[in-house]
């Protein structure tokens, strides 16, 4: 078993209204930042055999919206083992 | 000004209802999984002045609940210029 993490942010051209939103949530804490982008984040443990042609399928049928969405992965390196609820920072 | 990417997911101990539907719909279109857990992303366009304390703030105070949320945070370089609607891949 192998851990990957997938990344989805919608695509550039696309309209991002929660990265706006948080964007104007920060500047009125008094925070400079120039541009927000808010996406989603998976941990996926999965079986090393073809894990990259599966998380790819996983990611164009069920995970993401290929038409709005682009997306990244990368493999975490061997699965840790079940939580245990410890902080892991 | 500089681009980091903040990574939310919620503390090991901590129930994820979202991870475990999203688990039971990829195992229900055939795929191997063993666990997934679904989490946030963000994309930030900041001042290199103090980033990483701005960063740590933010994900504080704003961007996530440090009560039952983990966060990482990655400099990716120089932001970018602002998109132009391109694809990105």
């Amino acid at each position: 078993m192998i851990a990957v993490r997938v990344i989805a942010f919608l695509k550039p051209g696309v309209l991002d209204a929660q990265g706006q939103a948080v964007q104007q949530g920060l500047e009125a804490l008094g925070y400079a930042v120039e541009r927000v982008r808010v996406g989603r984040a998976f941990e996926l443990v999965l079986p090393e055999q073809d894990w990259e042609e599966n998380v790819r399928r996983m990611c164009e049928r069920y995970l993401t919206n290929p038409l709005i969405e682009e997306y990244r992965y990368e493999r975490l390196g061997p699965a840790a083992p079940p939580a245990k609820g410890q902080d892991d920072p």
